[in-house]
């Protein structure tokens, strides 16, 4: 296969299995992930650092990182909603931590009961950590949820966005990234913002991670891949989504968005055949659970090569 | 509303009701008509010109003509597969008729039982029939199917396209669009196929008719916008498809696309609640039918004015 143009960050083993009721036992966990690599991802969010109590769905989220660990060229991630997490994240030997920052104040008590203000000294707090215990190892990241509008407050301001993202690069992340939480992403939107954002970060600038809430999370893939974003968070089965956004729903769907780049000639390293494959697992791991997907429905066209 | 800057052609009441079992009563097929007309669109496919033991589906069409044409402002349109179908047309008034030319061999078979040169005399014979009887009446569009791919065949060449594309053109079509019938465009792919549909025929470069059977359906309508495209079909509810491209499926969901459009501030005038509200009548004159749509389903973001 022609080297990758873009990186397709797959978060369904945690945005994905925090979102559903179930708990995938931990070895279907394993064989899921295994499959995804198979396929060629080469960026992983397999878990949740949080208490068991909050999130059994994470409980074993150590165990699953230390396999993960064992693939050679895989970027294993790992959310972490405060410093205890990272820590915990950072013990585990994850390659990176992603912060959920939100842009909107509603947005952030309700999800992670601190200010904005508070979470950004937060990402301050963990970057200082990894420099004292281990410097060079696991990259910060974070991702500003509800960048494109709030499903609580409405309206975001676009300069509250632009400011929050340059506070978290001064505080230490290493890339911020901008998530459409409730699904109210609009092209324009993206362009707009996503080019502000590459202009504040520079190189910080991160992942679009986008949602399909209103059918919009393709074509605002698209929009953020015009305008330089190379990193597109997505989820096989389009599973997952955020409790705490009432009315959010749907991640961009991982094989429908592996499918538009590949058929537009922009490669992802990954196998989309292999990838559809993947579903399998996951299913296994939930049974009941719906799984979404327009191509893995239709098929790959006829005369389908993959370059 | 600010005036429209783009045009949706809404296709339902032909494309959604000649792919479904059912036949709609001819006073559900008015009440939707009805309700689509004061939702703002301002072009309406309503109907076929084929023989009623052909398509039972589309025996009333020259009453829904009819009643269609006691709007003010509104453009009727109606398809004809030849120049039988196009004689009824021209007798009912339609203001626009659309005849089905295929960029695919193998489908222009399957769908019309005529080769593509066959179809191009018809269109001839079309333009032909309305200078002599009516001239300056009826506009005759050509409706460029399988122009991204073909179920039957596969790769349709991009040459193929634009060559049948300037022999409608140079036959008497006043516009000709590009169909992804199959649902196997891709963006890069429509943004190249539009730019050189609007070098080869300027003004008479018509609309964009998306699939979105792998989900691409808005990414692409969005791309064909970046290249200059205005008019977009669309079908209420996602409704139709077209039965002899196997696995084709999905047409956009009108909802979905005025809401892309909206949101980015790219005025339609299309209201988009009144658009929701005219699923009632659909969904009345087709009981049990599925209807699909995010935006409906997500319902409109908090805080959404629609300008």
């Amino acid at each position: 296969m022609t080297p990758p143009q873009i990186l397709i960050s797959e978060v369904g083993p945690r945005d994905g299995l925090q979102s559903v009721q179930a708990t995938m036992p931990t070895a279907d966990k394993l064989r899921w992930i295994d499959a995804l690599v198979a396929a060629g991802l080469r960026e992983i969010e397999v878990g949740s650092f949080v208490p068991a109590r909050l999130l059994p769905q994470m409980a074993d989220v150590a165990e699953v990182v230390r396999h993960a660990l064992t693939y050679p060229g895989i970027t294993v991630m790992a959310l972490a909603p405060n410093l205890r997490g990272a820590e915990a994240a950072l013990a585990a030997g994850v390659h990176k931590v992603t912060l959920p920052v939100s842009a909107s104040a509603a947005h952030s008590l309700a999800n992670v009961r601190k200010t904005r203000e508070a979470m950004v000294e937060e990402v301050r707090a963990v970057a200082r950590l990894r420099d004292a215990q281990a410097p060079g190892s696991m990259l910060v990241e974070v991702g500003l949820s509800t960048a494109f509008g709030c499903s609580l407050q409405g309206e975001v301001p676009e300069d509250d966005v632009i400011w929050l993202a340059g506070l978290c690069a001064e505080a230490g992340a290493d890339e911020v990234g901008l998530s459409d939480t409730s699904g109210m992403a609009n092209p324009a939107q993206v362009r707009r913002l996503f080019t502000r954002l590459r202009a504040e970060l520079g190189a910080k600038a991160g992942a679009a991670h986008m949602h399909n809430t209103r059918g919009l999370g393709l074509a605002n893939c698209l929009a953020a891949y015009d305008v330089g974003v190379r990193t597109f968070d997505a989820s096989l089965g389009g599973l997952g989504g955020c409790p705490y956004a009432p009315g959010a729903s749907g991640n961009v769907v991982t094989e429908d968005l592996v499918f538009m780049f590949e058929a537009m000639g922009i490669t992802t390293g990954v196998d989309l055949k292999r990838l559809m494959a993947a579903r399998a697992p996951l299913q296994a791991g939930l049974p009941g659970e719906p799984v979404y997907g327009m191509t893995p429905e239709a098929g790959l066209p006829k005369g389908w090569v993959q370059r």
